[in-house]
C-alpha cells in the first residue's frame, strides 16, 4: 500500500507471495483496526481500492527503520523502491524521509478518493 | 527480550496475551532466521533462556519507531518501559536512544551468556 498498490489483486501478486486467505485475514484486519479503508472502484463496484487512513500513514517511520535493517541484516534481493529510500537515508534524516512519503502518499490518496467520488 | 525477558514462560505471561501455540512458531522461527537464540539454563536443562543475537539487537530501532507510532495513534494502556522510552525520545535521536537501548541489551546478555558457562 505504502507502494500505491490499491487492490487485493496487487497485493496478491506482490513478490512476498502472501496466501490469499491470509491476506483476505489482514485486509479486514487492517480496516477494524482503522489502519486502512477501502472505496470501491466506481467502473466495477466488485472491486475495492485500499488505501492508509491518517493512522496508516503515519506509521511509514515503522516501515522505513524495518527497511534499513532488512538491507543491512538479511539476505534478501530488494526492490528499487526500497533502495532507493534507503540510499536517501543514508543522505538525510528518517524524518525528513518520511515526511516527504507521507506527503506523496496523501497526494496519492486524495488523486484515488477524488476520482472514486466524480465517477459514482 | 527488549524488557530482557527470556523464558517461554516469561514470553508467554506477557501483557500480549499470546497462545502458547503460536508463541512456539514464532520462536522457532526467529531462530531459524538467526534473529534470537538460545541456552539452556544450567540449573534447569529444560529451560531455554532465549536472547537477541546482534542481528536482532539491531532492530531496536524498528521498535522504537513503533512504540512511537502506538502510543501516538492507538487507544491502549502502556506499560512503564514505553512510556519511558516515549518520554527519552522527546528528548533525543532516535539514533541515541536505540545505540543505549542496544548497548544496555548487550551488557545483560552478555551476563546470561557468562553465567551459562560458569556453571554448565
Amino acid at each position: 500500500m505504502f507502494l500505491e498498490k490499491k487492490t487485493f489483486n496487487d497485493f496478491l501478486t506482490s513478490p512476498e507471495g502472501i496466501a490469499s486467505n491470509i491476506l483476505t485475514n489482514r485486509l479486514k484486519s487492517l480496516v477494524n483496526h482503522k489502519i486502512i479503508n477501502f472505496k470501491l472502484n466506481p467502473l466495477n463496484k466488485k472491486v475495492k481500492w485500499y488505501y492508509l487512513t491518517d493512522i496508516g500513514a503515519e506509521s511509514f517511520p515503522v516501515v522505513i527503520e524495518m527497511i534499513k535493517w532488512s538491507i543491512r541484516n538479511l539476505n534478501n534481493d530488494f526492490g528499487p523502491h526500497s533502495i532507493k529510500w534507503f540510499e536517501q537515508n543514508t543522505k538525510e534524516s528518517n524524518k525528513i524521509t518520511s515526511d516527504k512519503a507521507i506527503s506523496d502518499y496523501k497526494i496519492f490518496r486524495k488523486k484515488l478518493l477524488n476520482d472514486s467520488k466524480n465517477q459514482s
